[in-house]
């Protein structure tokens, strides 16, 4: 079985988290993805973690399975090659998604007069056009407060992109919900999208701020406290904590069994009118249920909480480093959508794609080498003799792919660098 | 101009964050989405925050511009008009999306025998079936102890759903990516995709578990200092606190110029031979940067900080609660992703898409009343009767909508409940 999106071909010229994403996760979805990089190589080609050779396995993980092209985007024929590359006809092409900051030639307005049925998905920092990134634009949106621990003001901002990684996917998302409607009506679409946006919308889909709307202040601090259920973590005997949460009555009523606190739960429903069967009643009542359930987790190492919570509906989960989940890789003890490629020629632990077709998982492929589809773009997409792409290769337009790694460069190609 | 998902139906079974933030996202992309909710009610109904009345500002806010259908799911009747409306023909149809557990009449083994070319996305906690929530997958891959504080060995588990999140907008680019191959083969698809899964694939993604398989032990805790390059809060005069970030080489320039801290960065250089051009090694002295910065910050407040940097390519952000997001809401000064809705006779602060289609966004819309749209259903998509309707109410296997609030319940409408 092909997949999905075998026979679309996107082109994108991106950088960081959220456009590389979008294009990575169509690639696994089967399109064929063209990857844009200026000559002097991607921006963020040397973005940490690094592996010994200083490689970037950010830039690796993200841009598995795409192709890159390298065009010498500050001259006039760079500049009409990624033009040409982005708007070649055929029905399954046309498809463009790009974060670039003043670069006129790849503009909708441009591209959609060289194919008016483009469908462009550009995606944006602020609005307005201002640069952002996650890191920064969570703070704006609230989260790094409701995050703060019980025992200080400080903000907390996470380690996690996670506005990156929805913007990413919403963009996969506006990329083949415009192919549709070109498909549906025959005409193009001009999508933008914001990382701020995305931050506002999914806190205001949350209730986050209609709940401060309508209360007029904000949530107390929780610290590891889930918001309007119960869920906390515990320290467990070896040391270790685990989460445990019960959101259904029937969580619930797993947990006080499992930790045969009924007789305490009881009790105090008695003495305080506390009915725990209803979920806001447990968070309201959260540092007391905390402390009945401590004594149990306290007993136990994290291994004997989650083999004893493992036939109940109570949720537990242990918390592991990224350390922990690579040797639990090698255990075998992990999800196959972990997978290991070759990548310059050593294998790099990373993800396929979370969607499995008819129960299986994408085939994972490495991230390809800068620049190493170049003359195929050229050739293939556009249908150039290889005399004219020798031409621009010598001019300092493209950047050839799979130089001989012993053959000198020539001049023009380091200035192309 | 249409929405581009215009004509086509969407038929969904979900509760809490991710399946119902799939099926808003494709009504907000001008879907036609259809919840079957059990005649009980939806599981999350109830979820916190709820409004002055009890009603849920998070289900209000997830379930935007879809409608609702209510039928007794235990009944077989019940059973059969699921199945009808999920797999009523026609070719913009026959697209479900659901996160139910034990429901076999929805599996995509029943529901494919009656419509072969139906397009399933399967949303699950565990790939192995198990149950999972945002909450307790989060600790499993990393992110909790990688967002701890310098000065706590504790995890510190964010409080934004961000797999929930992700996994909601990957189900909409499944729902399209298996609609476009059935546009172009003819088949249809059944995608699984588990929630744990997403994690563990975009911790592999972003580089973390490769690294920690290359270096062979876990990252330092970092609290808020940004990996790999500069970025950190500071504390202004007024108490409040600002983010700053500089990733380029360039935004690092003009924040040594913006601070005024040249002489000291150069004197810097010059007695340790760290070169700050240099992204990693802007990580590597993240603790001395910030200790030559502060003063600067800690001399202005939050206001003058973010004026004072905004002719700059620092990237600043404030930190924000929710209630000063929505203080300046009401100031006019917010993206206008974030809207107010009619909810129920009252203005809820909601968002509606990031995703802007010819520079506008999309037209928000409340939440359904529970049921309000089974009569439509039935009539529309199934084409039954009046009479016939009016039989299956009476029997309790559907919940009219729109009851008249003043009309006594009848008693097979309460055996419905």
């Amino acid at each position: 079985m092909s997949a999905p999106l075998t026979g679309l071909r996107v082109v994108e010229t991106t950088s960081f988290v959220a456009g590389p994403l979008a294009g990575m996760t169509l690639a696994q979805l089967g399109a064929e993805v063209i990857r844009l990089d200026p000559a002097s190589g991607p921006a963020d080609a040397g973005r940490w973690p690094l592996d010994r050779d200083g490689h970037s396995l950010f830039w690796s993980g993200l841009n598995k399975g795409v192709r890159s092209v390298a065009l010498d985007f500050r001259s006039p024929e760079g500049q009409e090659l990624a033009s040409a590359l982005v708007t070649a006809p055929g029905e399954d092409a046309g498809l463009f998604v790009d974060n670039t900051i003043g670069r006129d030639f790849l503009s909708y307005e441009a591209l959609s007069a060289r194919r008016a049925d483009l469908v462009h998905v550009h995606i944006q920092g602020h609005p307005d056009g201002r640069p952002a990134m996650d890191y920064a634009v969570n703070p704006l949106y609230g989260v790094p407060m409701l995050t703060r621990q019980v025992d200080s003001e400080r903000p907390v901002n996470h380690v996690l992109p996670a506005w990156d990684i929805a913007t990413g996917l919403l963009a996969v998302s506006g990329l083949l919900a415009g192919l549709h409607r070109r498909r549906q009506d025959g005409v193009g679409s001009r999508i933008d999208l914001a990382l701020a946006d995305v931050a506002a919308a999914h806190v205001a889909h949350l209730g986050w701020l209609a709940e401060a709307a309508e209360r007029g202040h904000d949530r107390p601090r929780l610290g590891n406290h889930m918001f309007g259920a119960f869920g906390v973590d515990f320290a467990c005997a070896d040391g270790r904590r685990v989460i445990a949460v019960a959101i259904t009555r029937q969580q619930w009523g797993d947990l006080v069994r499992l930790t045969g606190t009924g007789v305490v739960f009881d009790a105090l429903a008695a003495s305080t009118g506390a009915d725990l069967s209803v979920e806001g009643q447990r968070f309201e009542h959260r540092s007391i249920i905390e402390a009945v359930l401590a004594p149990w987790f306290a007993a136990r190492t994290a291994a004997e909480v989650v083999a004893a919570a493992a036939d109940s509906r109570v949720m537990v989960g242990e918390f592991r480093s990224p350390k922990e989940v690579v040797d639990a890789y090698r255990r075998g003890d992990e999800s196959a959508v972990l997978v290991e490629v070759e990548q310059g020629g050593s294998p790099m632990l990373t993800g396929t794609s979370p969607l499995r077709w008819d129960r299986a998982y994408a085939v994972p492929r490495p991230a390809p080498a800068f620049g190493s589809d170049t003359e195929w773009a050229l050739a293939d997409v556009l249908g150039l003799s290889d005399l004219e792409i020798g031409r621009l290769a010598d001019a300092g337009v493209v950047r050839p792919s799979s130089p001989s790694p012993t053959s000198a460069p020539t001049p023009a190609m380091n200035g192309a660098r």
